[in-house]
């Protein structure tokens, strides 16, 4: 990239963009402001910007006393609770890392990202220790200290390792005044990797400047207010939570953390979302949909008018859309990004050019990820890596490059064949932009079936089988197949009501009026369950792996 | 500012900040959204920013065979007009610097902001042609290029200037394609000269970075969106027109230029609201004073529900912000800030925590200054520099530093004065923050008077009798008075109605119940008029100038 300069400006141009400039904001301006977070036991604990601020303070100062000096990693393993909010300041507010570690992944990718990263602090919740026990005797001549958030009361805590510390005791042991340092703008303040569906995980390191930036756009994106309520239902050990609770300091919203839940009881969810009256949240279908499940069981339909959710990882199902908006009037917005992208980078808005079409157009037209969000640049791109056209047929590989999308991998080889020369990140997603400008992810890459030298897209199948009433969740991989290399085999799993009442032949009867023939799948296996990843993809790996041999046995 | 270097980011942190961002996602994403311009026979022109993008990719190619370079200094000279609009990008867009020149300042200011910014090119508006005139024979050497904007059809262009070149020739002579350049995000992309109350101009040169910020911070301040239409009254020559317009590309809002209005008529201004569905605008109170007047002599009110006005210079009149809440149901928002912030400070904001006000005490709040809008910081300080407390009550200079807020004046020894040590720019304004954290100005300091060893506010007195149902509008100043150094002389422009029916003693008794009786004006005059700045305040300076006997013939 090919900078000009011009003319000297006057302005403070050095003066850092810093994540710490939120919170103080915030302690300034909107020390009132409501911080909501869910213990484990299910209590509520209540305060507010001022003594959140007040307690990063004391966490800064604390870890400076650990020993955390500017550049170092810190690993972090907690629920979505206020202290982990306290942490995403404190950490990087005193030029240290936060490292997400990721409690779903095997411990041996762990051990990878903790060697790579050679993180030497690590602040983890009691009820995570389980996670990173078992990485006690690789690591505790490592770790320096090992600060422990005591969530189970009156638990007494057993570890192999050494150097431990209890993490409200040493915030006690600090006052409340602390002159936050300033920090050079492009230093990492977040370390996430990538939850790797093949090979090693890959390192991204955010810097204070790309999250800064990256939180006005999701503020600018999202339309977010003094006014609103966000409840910051993604993982924060995952791109940042996307970055969503950041806005709440930025622009003075009220924070619902809400802690441990499950995609098996969802209750809690629900239940914070309508007693503190929650207007922004996000979210993967796959907690959303068993969300929706939990409500249309309520005997009183909440009312969740003005709730924006945006929701990204996986076209949201239609029914997932439709069944918010009548139950309960809350929208549901697809949003597209990755951990490279900070994650934010298109979001799906009904422009007022398209606010003629019908509702069956809007609702078709809201499962697509949407419009780039000011500031990346987004475009679709031949083999050749040459610009496709904006028609809404052009099937090509998206690119994406901007001031929050990483421009590397942290000390990887794989950095050279994932970016184009001119700075764009290559995603592995396969596209169309339509004239209207909306992107649509038709595939992975590699989810593309290769079906007698015809492309067939994995994801296409399986978001209409999806549309099938009887259908909870379903997917289709590409498995070897002796003539035609591969075949589609679809995983579906009916809903409760439906079960033992539908055939193979129902499906793709459902299916033929949108597919050629040869595009079906070979077989419709009834599943009890798919396994996701970590974040609430479909873990396709893990499916193909799993059925491989099952076209090659009929020979 | 010491800053702290932490462990390296992956991010594309040299992705640079530039405004051209905003147009190229505007034509990418939202190309068919109209922009909206009235041309000066009253003739409505409209385009969309498809068409906005390719004409500023045409000019910027254009700029460049003129022979206009990185860092050059481009004067420029309009209404506020889609031209401008294109100027404002083109420019900047080619690493050039737009210098806005203020057509209501003295020939000689002009000429010394020609100097000494030593700008090499001119593009004019012909109708403003008589600004500049009578500068071609000492500029005629000096200018490379003056570009002609012919804004008014088949009239002659009479001018000394040499190398005169007509902006749609030059247009249309390019083709659409530019491969715009990137621009070190530190270059200066605007250059704007305070209207100097005392002294001469300073030159403020803004960076693309602060701009980029700064159009971040007020999309957010105003939370603005696809789906508002920004009518750009505040003069673009003036603070970026305070940067509205640069939301709308940002954000996909539509745009609305309404060309040249005049405080006389406003009519078009108010027609143009109504037509075009505008959302936001943003102006001062000489402007939207004489808007509404016309608004109450129309016979079928305007609805105007969700036009959010955006209203500086001055504290807003109760009545004027009642007055178009009760007429068409928009809400005048008070914001803050000066040419030295780019500009925006604060905006009034009801913050949540607030809601229980009763409606008066809601009205007094909106009077104030506001809440400082995220990333500037914003303190209060005595005599010493030291901060005061966020008390309601202390008085002390308004301090601002920021990232959009200019860090010196280019080329100018006032720089010196003009900082702290810690980089914050002294506004010279007076003002109070309350526990809540609204900025009060209370008074510029210039504008306090010292009577008999006192402080009287001039602000607080001239507010107070603008309250007075039969004043339109009002201001005190200090003259000198022989026995107490100075002493508040009112200036009282009535409402037409009540012309001749209220007296001096009518104001002193109105006053009464909120001042002390040494704090009343000694004397309350009957004008016609308030002689006012080029954009819009109360020119005190020169009403001193006019009334600086008359305290002293009396002796």
């Amino acid at each position: 990239m090919k900078v000009i300069k011009g003319f000297p400006s006057t302005s403070q141009d050095n003066y850092p963009l810093n994540l710490t400039t939120f919170i103080r904001h915030a302690a300034i301006v909107y020390p009132e402001r409501e911080v909501v977070s869910r213990n484990l036991d299910g209590s509520i604990h209540r305060y507010d910007f001022g003594r959140f601020y007040e307690r990063a303070s004391q966490l800064a100062k604390a870890l400076r006393e650990l020993g955390v000096k500017p550049g170092d990693r810190v690993g972090t393993l907690d629920w979505n609770t206020h202290r982990f909010g306290e942490l995403y300041f404190a950490i990087p507010g005193i030029g240290a890392v936060l490292l997400e570690l990721n409690p779903r992944i095997a411990h041996h990718e762990r051990a990878y990202v903790l060697n790579h990263s050679e993180a030497e602090f690590l602040i983890v919740a009691q009820s995570l220790m389980p996670v990173i026990e078992p990485l006690s005797e690789e690591f505790n001549d490592k770790i320096k200290a090992l600060v422990i958030i005591r969530d189970i009361p009156n638990q007494p805590l057993e570890t192999n390792f050494k150097h431990v510390y209890d993490y409200e005791e040493i915030l006690s042991a600090q006052n409340r005044d602390f002159d936050w340092p300033w920090i050079d703008e492009k230093s990492a303040a977040t370390a996430c990797y990538t939850s790797g569906t093949t090979g090693k995980p890959k390192g991204v390191y955010n810097s204070h400047r790309a999250l800064y930036l990256h939180t006005y756009a999701i503020g600018q994106a999202l339309n977010i207010s003094q006014d609103d309520v966000i409840m910051q239902i993604v993982p924060m050990f995952h791109a940042q939570g996307w970055g969503l609770f950041f806005c709440a300091p930025m622009t003075g919203a009220a924070l619902v953390f809400p802690g441990r839940y499950t995609m098996e009881d969802p209750s809690s969810l629900v239940e914070l979302l309508v007693q503190e009256k929650v207007t922004v949240t996000c979210g993967a279908p796959a907690i959303f949909n068993p969300m929706l499940r939990y409500i249309e069981k309520m005997e009183e339909k909440p009312d969740l008018r003005g709730l924006r959710m945006i929701s990204g990882a996986t076209e949201p199902p239609l029914a997932l859309m439709k069944g918010y908006w009548e139950l309960g009037k809350a929208q549901v917005i697809h949003a597209y990004g990755a951990t490279e992208t900070a994650p934010l980078v298109t979001v799906n808005h009904l422009k007022p050019s398209l606010q003629h079409l019908s509702d069956e157009e809007k609702w078709e037209l809201k499962k697509k990820q949407g419009l780039p969000v000011t500031g990346v640049d987004v475009k679709i791109v031949g083999p050749d890596d040459k610009e496709l056209p904006h028609d809404g047929k052009s099937v090509g590989e998206v690119l994406i490059r901007g001031p929050w999308v990483t421009g590397s991998y942290y000390n990887d080889e794989r950095t050279a064949e994932s970016f184009t020369d001119d700075g764009f990140w290559r995603s592995g997603d396969a596209g169309t932009i339509n004239e209207h400008g909306y992107l649509k992810i038709t595939d992975r890459f590699k989810d593309l079936i290769k079906s007698g030298g015809e492309w067939i897209s994995s994801i296409d199948l399986e978001n209409s089988i999806m549309a099938h009433e009887a259908v909870l969740e379903a997917t289709v991989i590409g498995i070897p197949h002796p003539k035609w290399e591969e075949r589609p085999l679809a995983l579906v799993v009916l809903r409760e009501e439906y079960k033992g009442k539908v055939s193979k032949e129902d499906i793709l009867e459902f299916l033929k009026p949108r597919f050629a023939k040869w595009q079906l799948p070979d077989e419709v296996l009834f599943v009890d369950s798919i396994p996701k990843t970590s974040v609430g993809k479909f873990a396709k790996r893990v499916a193909r792996e799993q059925f491989k041999d099952y076209y090659m046995k009929g020979e």
